[in-house]
């Protein structure tokens, strides 16, 4: 199935799946979309078609799927093969924390410079990934041929540095600021809002105590 | 209407509204669905929608949506305004990250207590929020009424955390490690995974290049 055809939920489950098949005990040779549905509590219907969907291989009667060509295929479906590379402004804490994630990388994803405007941490490295001057944004960009720019400042610069990043043809931004962007059409946002986690859980948390104590 | 019966994409686009809403400039009254489309790219019947869904004193023909007004009914309506009490447990990078994030007390969340096992770090404060040690959870835990977990540590840990995060009373479970957590039925488990919007940007990504290079 073509990537671009997959509905949003399913591209939000698949990282889900390839995840829980990582975690599998090495000895693990096969699993049904069945077992997959059961241990993450999801709809096995709706496994079946993901995992149908976006695996080239797919899975054999009875058998299942073999666990390690699986694997492979929601990596490659994933775009996680194909490594797209990154850089992100603003190295406070939430900027240090991504540049010491280790799950980048395997997710296809690699930052290769850092920026901020603090004397102190120009010239310095977190995790081997260099901390630039903001002035050297579209240099450093265009020679590392960047496409993504991750911004972790606070709001109030996020308009003007996303603003920088499109100058220096990066294509994609990873809003990690609470700020709303203004972007020609055409280039991509993701917004990480973490008030978007707050009200699911919050929802959920609402209806699990009503649940708990009815009302007389 | 009752927040439960709202659709999970509705629920994912009010925390997005709220947020452009707060950042208008002071002097705007009011402002129609319409114009909220419009600056965030979205469907104008979907917004109308969810807005008319959310907002208890709903907008007027012409005027639009008192802002003042919608602002707090949006708000109340994904229950920022009922504060719920939450801990953190890893206090690495991450950990420290969200513990000075200023945006989760205007959400509705309260991060009380922070726990880890390192004595370096036990008995400080990281922007007033205390650190113990990880082995008074479950006192902390009952003094102050929390019902929320948050998980920052790697993720071999998550699980045997998540345990006794669920023994010391905490019914939803927002986890921040790339762990794949059992729980029991009934337990909420928020997944806080950057390789679903990694996934995301991958494919938005492709598409546009793909776009702009059509094959001969």
């Amino acid at each position: 199935m073509d990537k671009s055809s997959i509905s949003t939920p399913t591209l939000r489950r698949l990282p889900v799946y390839l995840n829980y098949l990582k975690c599998l005990p090495e000895d693990t040779r096969t699993i049904s979309a069945t077992a997959v549905a059961a241990a993450l509590g999801l709809n096995e219907v709706q496994v079946r078609k993901d995992l149908s969907a976006a695996s080239k291989n797919g899975g054999k009667p009875k058998m299942g799927y073999d666990v390690a060509l699986l694997i492979s295929d929601l990596e490659e479906f994933l775009g996680y093969r194909d490594t797209k590379t990154a850089v992100l402004v603003g190295v406070g804490r939430l900027g240090g924390a991504l540049l010491s994630f280790r799950g980048f990388e395997e997710c296809g994803i690699k930052i290769v410079a850092a920026f901020d405007n603090d004397p102190t941490k120009i010239g310095t490295r977190i995790d081997n990934t260099p901390i630039y001057d903001i002035h050297r944004l579209s240099e450093v960009c265009s020679t590392n041929g960047a496409c993504i720019g991750i911004i972790t400042t606070s709001p109030e610069h996020a308009q003007s540095l996303c603003d920088r990043m499109l100058q220096s043809g990066l294509l994609a931004i990873w809003n990690f600021s609470t700020a709303h962007l203004e972007v020609p059409d055409g280039i991509i946002v993701h917004n990480e809002n973490l008030a978007v986690s707050l009200a699911m859980i919050s929802r959920d948390l609402e209806e699990k105590l009503r649940e708990e104590k009815p009302e007389a």
